[in-house]
């Protein structure tokens, strides 16, 4: 008898949902269902940095990707299928009332932005964050000492000190406050009541400063000093909080009507994107996971014993059991990869707009040009050299006012030797990531890639091996996300016991595979030694 | 009765010739004639850095020019030349024989490179010019020690050598070797004879190590211990050099006939183009000169006294009496000005020539967009900031090996703000040698612009001044080299008593006039401080 598991993945502007066959991991069928009112660009503000999605997005995407992936999957499948487990960005967070309803579901807050879930690149709570950067160095526990002693505005509670502060009309019926994973877990259970939703362990450990060193959240006089209407909220959030393995509740009878499953299949704890594509993608001891898109995710995992219980220097930042159970989940990233080449290709598209006003349709070609120019040059320790910090820097040793760098500019630069620079501005960023956590005892021996760019650009992933001297393997499939959600969903439904069994079973394997040339290795050693130099000079 | 004279202007690609009214120096007619083998290409090689013309070239556009020029200007006129004086890109040298001949108007070197004029720009010579660089620093006599502790691959010993050594066939008739200024003012004199040439104190001073504290060329046993082919040459080159006030010759009856002026007539003594530029923009103690173009050359003049004879650090270089009798004539320089923009232009070129396959003739439009968009662009001090070295750094503190930078950068910085910056760095790099020089001791209370860039640009002429908190005029005759020329030609006819005097009766006066804005001032003093920084850092 065949055993199906369905693993959702929320995206930043789409939710996936992907039918896999618990045995083997064999993916049946998938669907995207692109979030509606995001798509016309409502409640949002790019000027702002203000990024909202109406939870209305997530409900009618959610029963439409699942309703048309099952259907594809065909009625055998659906009939089959014992277990759903998602993962989403975070922190991506809502204000809810008494019963955990996110307050842009009810008539009155409809329209107010504050009401919704507040994504998680959106930036309006800088000055929140700050405050309580601020605070916690001062304070007699540190409470950010596990997430590279910052605090982002991306986390929740930067975000949520916003939304009241913002929108003071919301204060009567603010109650509590949810990330979107584990508010989807509690909806499809049938029961929102916020005193009594599973918290994820990787939402609460990277974004809410949870910790068991100080018996759960931060105390009462903390969050009150940091903002009394912060308080509030307090008596109404949790202590306790759910590795991935765990089940987080039963389908309720609505939702397996709404759906077409089996009322009462298991539904697993939510998790972070990034950190459950990096369990679908087969991450372990030793191995790093680079998530390489337009920003990268590096996760890997560490025995506690292993790391003699140390926190890792200047990464954002490390939880126990949030990843794996049973290991310390430790996250790091760069805030632009492929990003500084689109940034790269905007310029370049420059000329081509306003001067000779070609078509919109030849932008396409300008990276795999510069790629196929790129590709055929020289490469010596006197190139050019840039930093990647485009966009700040996440990892290692964050700073959001980081910038970008190109130097050793000569009259015979060339617009494909800067694009080499830039790519290799890049690996670089990336090294100084995986020799960060090497230095502060994380073992690293072999990087599995998934992402976009992984698959698109083998000039970049070899350059990338190249700079990093290590082998890399590409993961084969092409939704780790909603794969490792799958994977969590079948320890739920009791298929496989542990998460490591189901990694076995179900991981897809690897498309393609990395090897460090090694004279070119020794070259970019020298050229990652100008690399820091510069990056540590302005 | 009027009273005309010459003013002839050897250029990279043409020479110019200018018919001046000595009383007012007002321009009556001017004609440029190209020399025909460098425009075919002849004898040279961008990829070597490999720049030669043919000394036929100079005959022929010599004669063209200033007979088209006085046919323009009328028999009247014609009849009324007093004068001629010319000046010359330098070290602009060739290999002559005992007559002073240069060998490749000889039949058996009429096509080998080395038997003509090495162009300025010429880069052949960089090991001979290390040879130098390196033996002056152990010499009991630093030689070098007016021309910023350097020996340029432009400057006359190294190219001479360079031409020796690699076309050794040259020895048998390798008798001295000329200037391209001298040459041709002994040319038109009716005698060549190496030994009896007026050398320019200009390009002496600055190019050949001249200087009377050691009496003049440097001692034999420092020549030949570069290297025994240059001491051949020794006793035929000088002791004395000429300054631009001296007369230097009188015109012979077969060049008179040739270009129809009058057998006897003065010829001043060459100079070096900028310097004669300076004179003829109207340099004097307290104003410097910038020759703004691809790159920029910065003249001005100082009493001997009032720099304490001090030797100007870190710039290439000073000589006595070599701009203005009577004053230390100074030079310093950005091996790339206008080249920076030209290069961001072929960076912009890119997309626009491989994918959007634009026609050339739209290439044109990018600059004047992109310092459109840029002057709309607001001023801040965290701007990003680049560096102007793209092609080495010539002053202050030359260094081959200096490169360009830009730092900085977001995701957000557009095409006009790197475009900015780059503008803004090649100010940066105009302020630089200013502070130097004022450091220094040498009075800078004012700046006269020449150059293309100066007429064309207000964007940069305006960024220039609010970066150099200085006034800036610029001066309204388009052929300042000729001009300058034309006065030391009415000079040497007796007309003006004194160069001095020449110029105050035949200045162009200014066409523009800049004033800095003293809020954007304040920015740049920042930007600028930020600029220093970067530049040390890398």
């Amino acid at each position: 008898m065949s055993n199906y598991v369905l693993g959702i993945d929320f995206g930043s502007d789409s939710v996936r949902c992907l039918v896999v066959d618990a045995a083997d991991g064999r993916e049946v069928s998938t669907a995207v269902h692109y979030y509606p009112r995001w798509q016309r660009g409502e409640y949002s503000s790019a000027a702002e940095n203000r990024y909202r999605h109406h939870p209305l997005d997530y409900i009618e995407s959610l029963e439409g990707a699942i309703c048309e992936a099952l259907c594809l999957a065909g009625e055998e499948v659906a009939a089959s299928v014992k277990g759903i487990a998602l993962d989403a960005t975070a922190s991506t967070v809502a204000i809810v009332d008494r019963k955990g309803t996110p307050l842009a579901l009810r008539e009155e807050y409809a329209e107010n932005p504050d009401a919704m879930f507040v994504l998680w690149k959106d930036h309006t709570a800088i000055d929140e964050a700050d405050r309580i950067k601020a605070l916690a160095k001062e304070w007699h526990t540190n409470y950010t000492k596990y997430c590279g002693d910052t605090y982002s505005c991306e986390w929740a509670w930067a975000k949520m000190l916003h939304c009241v502060k913002s929108s003071p009309e919301l204060l009567s019926d603010a109650h509590s406050w949810v990330e979107l994973c584990d508010w989807v877990v509690a909806m499809l259970a049938g029961n929102t009541t916020p005193e009594t939703i599973a918290r994820s362990r990787c939402v609460a450990g990277h974004k809410a400063l949870w910790h068991k060193e100080w018996g759960g959240l931060p105390e009462k006089a903390f969050i009150d000093e940091v903002d009394p209407l912060l308080g509030e909220f307090l008596p109404h959030l949790y202590t306790a909080t759910h590795t991935v393995d765990h089940c987080a509740g039963r389908l309720s009878k609505e939702w397996a009507s709404r759906l077409g499953l089996s009322e009462g299949i298991a539904i697993g704890a939510g998790g972070v994107d990034c950190h459950v594509g990096a369990v679908g993608a087969g991450v372990r001891e030793g191995v790093l996971v680079k998530v390489i898109g337009t920003s990268t995710c590096d996760v890997t995992v560490a025995r506690a014993e292993t790391l003699g219980n140390k926190i890792v220097r200047g990464i954002c930042g490390q939880a126990d059991d949030s990843v794996l159970p049973g290991y310390v989940g430790i996250e790091a990233g760069q805030s632009a990869f492929g990003d500084i080449y689109a940034w790269f290709r905007r310029i370049m598209e420059w000329p081509m707009r306003y001067i000779a006003e070609a078509d919109e349709s030849l932008f396409g070609k300008i990276l795999p040009m510069l790629t196929a120019e790129a590709e055929k040059l020289q490469l010596s320790e006197n190139d050019i050299v840039a930093v990647d910090w485009f966009n700040g820097r996440r990892s290692p040793d964050e700073s959001a006012r980081a910038t970008g760098a190109i130097v050793g500019l000569t009259l015979g630069t060339s617009a494909p030797q800067l694009f080499k620079a830039l790519v290799e501005a890049s690996a670089f960023g990336s090294r100084a990531i995986t020799e960060r956590l090497i230095e502060e005892g994380v073992a690293i021996e072999e990087i599995y890639a998934v992402g976009g760019i992984s698959k698109k650009s083998p000039y970049v992933m070899q350059t990338l091996c190249d700079v990093l001297g290590m082998p890399i393997k590409v993961v084969r499939s092409e939704q780790v996300c909603a794969l490792g959600a799958a994977m969590f969903a079948s320890v739920a439904a009791g298929i496989h016991a542990t998460v490591e069994e189901a990694q076995r079973a179900m991981a897809s394997g690897f498309s393609d595979e990395y090897h460090p040339n090694l004279e070119r290795k020794s070259v970019y050693d020298k050229l990652y030694a100008r690399y820091l130099k510069i990056g540590k000079a302005y």
